[in-house]
Protein backbone atom coordinates (compact mmCIF):
# COMPACT_ATOMS: atom_id res chain seq x y z
CA UNK A 1 0.00 0.00 0.00
CA UNK A 2 1.23 3.27 -0.65
CA UNK A 3 1.82 6.05 1.90
CA UNK A 4 -0.34 9.01 1.21
CA UNK A 5 1.41 12.45 2.01
CA UNK A 6 0.70 15.85 2.47
CA UNK A 7 0.80 16.00 -1.30
CA UNK A 8 -2.13 13.80 -1.22
CA UNK A 9 -4.53 16.39 0.16
CA UNK A 10 -4.96 19.56 -2.38
CA UNK A 11 -7.64 21.94 -1.18
CA UNK A 12 -11.42 20.68 -2.39
CA UNK A 13 -10.63 17.12 -1.41
CA UNK A 14 -13.64 15.85 0.12
CA UNK A 15 -13.42 12.24 1.78
CA UNK A 16 -16.65 10.48 2.73
CA UNK A 17 -15.10 8.75 6.18
CA UNK A 18 -17.64 5.97 6.67
CA UNK A 19 -20.39 5.78 10.04
CA UNK A 20 -20.38 5.11 13.37
CA UNK A 21 -23.53 4.52 15.09
CA UNK A 22 -23.98 5.47 18.46
CA UNK A 23 -25.87 3.45 21.09
CA UNK A 24 -27.62 4.99 24.30
CA UNK A 25 -25.20 2.99 26.34
CA UNK A 26 -22.09 4.72 24.91
CA UNK A 27 -23.70 8.03 25.20
CA UNK A 28 -24.19 7.78 29.12
CA UNK A 29 -20.75 5.84 29.54
CA UNK A 30 -19.09 8.38 27.80
CA UNK A 31 -20.73 11.27 29.95
CA UNK A 32 -20.23 9.22 33.24
CA UNK A 33 -16.63 9.69 32.87
CA UNK A 34 -16.03 12.59 31.41
CA UNK A 35 -19.47 14.95 31.04
CA UNK A 36 -21.66 13.77 33.79
CA UNK A 37 -24.65 16.60 33.35
CA UNK A 38 -27.95 15.25 33.48
CA UNK A 39 -28.99 15.27 30.25
CA UNK A 40 -25.82 13.66 28.81
CA UNK A 41 -26.20 10.24 31.84
CA UNK A 42 -29.94 9.80 32.88
CA UNK A 43 -32.57 9.66 30.67
CA UNK A 44 -35.45 10.22 32.07
CA UNK A 45 -34.02 13.46 33.38
CA UNK A 46 -33.18 14.53 29.99
CA UNK A 47 -36.67 14.56 29.27
CA UNK A 48 -37.67 17.50 31.22
CA UNK A 49 -34.18 19.31 30.27
CA UNK A 50 -34.60 21.80 27.23
CA UNK A 51 -33.20 19.08 25.24
CA UNK A 52 -36.19 17.04 25.46
CA UNK A 53 -34.35 13.84 26.00
CA UNK A 54 -30.75 12.21 26.20
CA UNK A 55 -27.57 13.93 24.36
CA UNK A 56 -24.52 12.96 23.38
CA UNK A 57 -21.73 15.13 24.94
CA UNK A 58 -20.16 17.31 22.60
CA UNK A 59 -17.13 16.34 23.64
CA UNK A 60 -17.93 12.36 22.33
CA UNK A 61 -19.09 13.71 18.91
CA UNK A 62 -15.50 14.96 18.55
CA UNK A 63 -13.89 11.91 19.45
CA UNK A 64 -16.91 10.28 16.75
CA UNK A 65 -15.24 12.11 14.15
CA UNK A 66 -11.81 11.71 15.26
CA UNK A 67 -12.17 7.95 15.48
CA UNK A 68 -13.82 8.05 11.15
CA UNK A 69 -10.78 10.01 10.62
CA UNK A 70 -8.54 8.61 11.92
CA UNK A 71 -9.73 4.71 10.85
CA UNK A 72 -9.84 6.23 7.28
CA UNK A 73 -6.20 7.60 7.28
CA UNK A 74 -4.97 4.36 8.56
CA UNK A 75 -6.50 2.67 6.39
CA UNK A 76 -5.42 4.83 3.43
CA UNK A 77 -1.89 4.47 4.73
CA UNK A 78 -1.31 8.37 5.39
CA UNK A 79 0.45 8.40 8.74
CA UNK A 80 -0.46 12.06 10.93
CA UNK A 81 2.13 13.64 12.35
CA UNK A 82 0.25 15.54 14.44
CA UNK A 83 -2.23 18.29 15.42
CA UNK A 84 -1.71 21.43 16.95
CA UNK A 85 -5.31 22.16 17.47
CA UNK A 86 -8.71 22.99 15.95
CA UNK A 87 -10.73 25.66 15.35
CA UNK A 88 -14.54 26.76 15.32
CA UNK A 89 -15.68 23.25 17.02
CA UNK A 90 -19.75 23.31 16.38
CA UNK A 91 -22.42 21.18 17.95
CA UNK A 92 -25.12 22.03 15.32
CA UNK A 93 -27.87 19.49 16.04
CA UNK A 94 -28.16 16.92 19.48
CA UNK A 95 -26.98 13.55 19.16
CA UNK A 96 -28.94 10.92 20.25
CA UNK A 97 -29.34 7.26 20.82
CA UNK A 98 -29.77 5.34 17.34
CA UNK A 99 -28.35 8.36 15.49
CA UNK A 100 -25.97 7.18 12.58
CA UNK A 101 -23.33 9.79 11.47
CA UNK A 102 -21.42 9.70 8.53
CA UNK A 103 -17.99 11.55 8.92
CA UNK A 104 -17.12 14.04 6.08
CA UNK A 105 -13.26 15.80 5.54
CA UNK A 106 -13.05 18.42 3.07
CA UNK A 107 -9.67 20.00 2.84
CA UNK A 108 -10.15 23.88 2.88
CA UNK A 109 -6.65 24.29 2.36
CA UNK A 110 -2.53 22.75 1.96
CA UNK A 111 0.80 24.38 1.95
CA UNK A 112 4.13 23.65 3.33
CA UNK A 113 5.63 24.19 6.66
CA UNK A 114 8.07 26.97 6.69
CA UNK A 115 9.49 26.08 9.90
CA UNK A 116 9.60 22.22 9.18
CA UNK A 117 10.06 21.61 5.62
CA UNK A 118 9.59 18.11 5.98
CA UNK A 119 6.10 18.37 6.45
CA UNK A 120 2.30 20.28 5.45
CA UNK A 121 0.22 21.57 6.64
CA UNK A 122 -3.49 20.68 6.10
CA UNK A 123 -6.60 22.61 7.21
CA UNK A 124 -9.95 20.98 6.85
CA UNK A 125 -13.37 21.37 7.76
CA UNK A 126 -14.70 18.00 9.45
CA UNK A 127 -18.28 17.03 9.68
CA UNK A 128 -20.90 14.57 10.81
CA UNK A 129 -24.31 14.35 9.43
CA UNK A 130 -27.00 12.08 11.03
CA UNK A 131 -29.45 9.86 9.54
CA UNK A 132 -31.55 12.60 8.45
CA UNK A 133 -28.53 14.54 6.75
CA UNK A 134 -28.33 17.23 9.01
CA UNK A 135 -25.22 18.17 10.39
CA UNK A 136 -24.48 17.56 13.68
CA UNK A 137 -20.94 18.85 14.51
CA UNK A 138 -18.32 20.77 12.70
CA UNK A 139 -14.91 21.52 13.24
CA UNK A 140 -11.99 23.60 11.64
CA UNK A 141 -9.11 20.83 12.02
CA UNK A 142 -4.88 21.84 10.92
CA UNK A 143 -2.63 18.46 10.92
CA UNK A 144 0.65 17.95 9.96
CA UNK A 145 1.44 15.29 7.08
CA UNK A 146 4.45 14.24 6.00
CA UNK A 147 5.60 15.80 2.67
CA UNK A 148 6.68 13.65 -0.23
CA UNK A 149 11.02 13.46 -0.44
CA UNK A 150 10.68 14.58 -4.09
CA UNK A 151 8.45 17.61 -3.24
CA UNK B 1 -27.31 24.70 48.60
CA UNK B 2 -28.20 28.27 46.16
CA UNK B 3 -28.15 27.60 42.89
CA UNK B 4 -25.28 29.21 40.55
CA UNK B 5 -26.64 31.52 37.87
CA UNK B 6 -25.21 33.77 34.80
CA UNK B 7 -24.99 36.53 36.97
CA UNK B 8 -22.29 34.61 39.51
CA UNK B 9 -19.59 34.59 36.42
CA UNK B 10 -18.47 37.75 35.61
CA UNK B 11 -15.84 38.73 33.26
CA UNK B 12 -12.70 38.34 35.16
CA UNK B 13 -13.18 35.58 37.69
CA UNK B 14 -11.09 32.45 37.77
CA UNK B 15 -11.93 29.40 39.09
CA UNK B 16 -9.35 26.45 39.99
CA UNK B 17 -11.07 23.02 38.96
CA UNK B 18 -9.17 20.86 40.63
CA UNK B 19 -7.43 17.87 38.93
CA UNK B 20 -6.87 14.72 37.30
CA UNK B 21 -4.54 11.92 36.90
CA UNK B 22 -4.56 10.00 33.52
CA UNK B 23 -3.01 6.56 33.61
CA UNK B 24 -0.93 4.95 30.46
CA UNK B 25 -4.12 2.36 30.67
CA UNK B 26 -6.87 5.31 30.61
CA UNK B 27 -4.73 7.08 27.62
CA UNK B 28 -4.78 3.86 25.82
CA UNK B 29 -8.52 2.21 26.66
CA UNK B 30 -9.80 6.08 25.50
CA UNK B 31 -7.41 6.17 22.31
CA UNK B 32 -8.09 2.41 21.34
CA UNK B 33 -11.82 3.63 21.13
CA UNK B 34 -12.11 7.27 19.61
CA UNK B 35 -8.27 7.72 18.14
CA UNK B 36 -6.34 4.50 17.14
CA UNK B 37 -3.07 6.04 16.11
CA UNK B 38 0.42 4.29 16.96
CA UNK B 39 1.88 7.24 19.29
CA UNK B 40 -1.70 7.24 21.38
CA UNK B 41 -2.08 3.10 21.75
CA UNK B 42 1.09 1.35 21.76
CA UNK B 43 3.99 2.26 23.99
CA UNK B 44 6.92 0.89 22.16
CA UNK B 45 5.60 2.38 18.81
CA UNK B 46 5.22 6.01 20.00
CA UNK B 47 9.03 5.46 21.39
CA UNK B 48 10.34 6.00 17.81
CA UNK B 49 7.49 8.34 16.99
CA UNK B 50 8.22 12.39 17.05
CA UNK B 51 6.44 12.22 20.05
CA UNK B 52 9.00 9.98 21.93
CA UNK B 53 6.73 8.09 23.79
CA UNK B 54 2.87 7.62 24.52
CA UNK B 55 0.55 10.61 24.45
CA UNK B 56 -2.98 11.23 25.15
CA UNK B 57 -5.10 11.95 22.25
CA UNK B 58 -6.35 15.78 22.62
CA UNK B 59 -10.03 14.89 22.22
CA UNK B 60 -9.08 12.69 25.56
CA UNK B 61 -7.74 16.00 26.69
CA UNK B 62 -10.47 18.19 25.89
CA UNK B 63 -12.57 15.04 27.44
CA UNK B 64 -10.52 15.46 30.69
CA UNK B 65 -10.88 19.17 31.11
CA UNK B 66 -15.18 18.71 30.38
CA UNK B 67 -15.14 16.21 33.33
CA UNK B 68 -13.34 18.75 35.09
CA UNK B 69 -15.19 21.81 34.64
CA UNK B 70 -18.63 19.68 34.82
CA UNK B 71 -17.74 18.18 38.13
CA UNK B 72 -17.11 21.83 39.96
CA UNK B 73 -20.29 23.52 38.17
CA UNK B 74 -22.26 20.41 39.24
CA UNK B 75 -20.89 20.53 43.12
CA UNK B 76 -21.34 24.47 43.11
CA UNK B 77 -24.92 23.67 41.81
CA UNK B 78 -24.27 25.82 38.54
CA UNK B 79 -26.89 24.26 35.64
CA UNK B 80 -25.12 24.74 32.27
CA UNK B 81 -27.89 25.22 29.88
CA UNK B 82 -25.72 23.46 26.90
CA UNK B 83 -22.97 24.93 24.46
CA UNK B 84 -22.68 25.99 20.99
CA UNK B 85 -19.57 24.82 20.82
CA UNK B 86 -15.28 25.73 21.40
CA UNK B 87 -13.15 28.22 19.81
CA UNK B 88 -9.27 27.74 19.63
CA UNK B 89 -8.59 24.64 20.87
CA UNK B 90 -4.89 24.24 21.19
CA UNK B 91 -3.01 21.06 21.98
CA UNK B 92 -0.07 22.76 23.26
CA UNK B 93 2.47 20.36 25.28
CA UNK B 94 1.99 16.34 25.25
CA UNK B 95 -0.05 14.74 27.67
CA UNK B 96 2.02 11.47 28.82
CA UNK B 97 0.80 8.55 30.88
CA UNK B 98 0.71 9.46 35.08
CA UNK B 99 0.41 13.39 34.25
CA UNK B 100 -1.53 15.09 36.70
CA UNK B 101 -3.63 17.71 35.16
CA UNK B 102 -5.55 20.22 37.17
CA UNK B 103 -7.98 22.73 35.09
CA UNK B 104 -8.48 26.81 35.51
CA UNK B 105 -11.68 28.40 34.12
CA UNK B 106 -11.06 32.26 33.75
CA UNK B 107 -14.55 33.71 32.48
CA UNK B 108 -13.50 36.09 29.68
CA UNK B 109 -16.44 37.64 28.56
CA UNK B 110 -20.42 37.50 30.41
CA UNK B 111 -23.81 38.72 28.42
CA UNK B 112 -27.19 38.38 28.35
CA UNK B 113 -28.75 36.58 25.20
CA UNK B 114 -30.49 38.66 22.96
CA UNK B 115 -32.22 35.53 21.41
CA UNK B 116 -33.43 33.87 24.64
CA UNK B 117 -34.09 36.30 27.51
CA UNK B 118 -33.58 33.91 30.44
CA UNK B 119 -30.34 32.79 29.51
CA UNK B 120 -26.74 34.66 29.63
CA UNK B 121 -23.54 33.82 27.85
CA UNK B 122 -20.63 33.10 29.50
CA UNK B 123 -17.21 32.94 27.01
CA UNK B 124 -14.58 31.13 28.88
CA UNK B 125 -10.73 30.24 28.81
CA UNK B 126 -10.19 26.51 30.02
CA UNK B 127 -6.90 25.54 30.86
CA UNK B 128 -5.17 21.93 31.69
CA UNK B 129 -1.71 22.75 33.73
CA UNK B 130 0.40 19.81 34.40
CA UNK B 131 2.50 19.22 37.49
CA UNK B 132 5.39 20.99 35.59
CA UNK B 133 3.03 24.18 35.29
CA UNK B 134 3.33 23.61 32.30
CA UNK B 135 -0.68 24.51 29.98
CA UNK B 136 -0.71 21.58 28.16
CA UNK B 137 -4.46 22.58 26.48
CA UNK B 138 -6.31 25.65 26.23
CA UNK B 139 -9.66 26.17 24.53
CA UNK B 140 -12.13 29.33 24.11
CA UNK B 141 -15.66 28.38 25.73
CA UNK B 142 -18.94 29.51 25.37
CA UNK B 143 -21.72 28.24 27.88
CA UNK B 144 -25.36 29.44 28.43
CA UNK B 145 -26.63 29.72 31.83
CA UNK B 146 -30.04 31.07 33.93
CA UNK B 147 -30.54 34.23 34.95
CA UNK B 148 -32.03 35.47 37.97
CA UNK B 149 -35.63 35.70 37.74
CA UNK B 150 -34.55 39.61 39.23
CA UNK B 151 -31.96 40.39 36.99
Amino acid sequence: MPQRDFEDFPAGLVIELGSYTVSEAEIIAFARQFDPQPFHIDPEQAKSSIFGGLIASGWHSGAIFQRLMVGHFLEQGAASQGSPGVDEVRWLEPVRPGDTLRGRFTVVGAKPSNSRPTLGIVRSRGELINQRDEVVFSALGTGFFSRRPSA
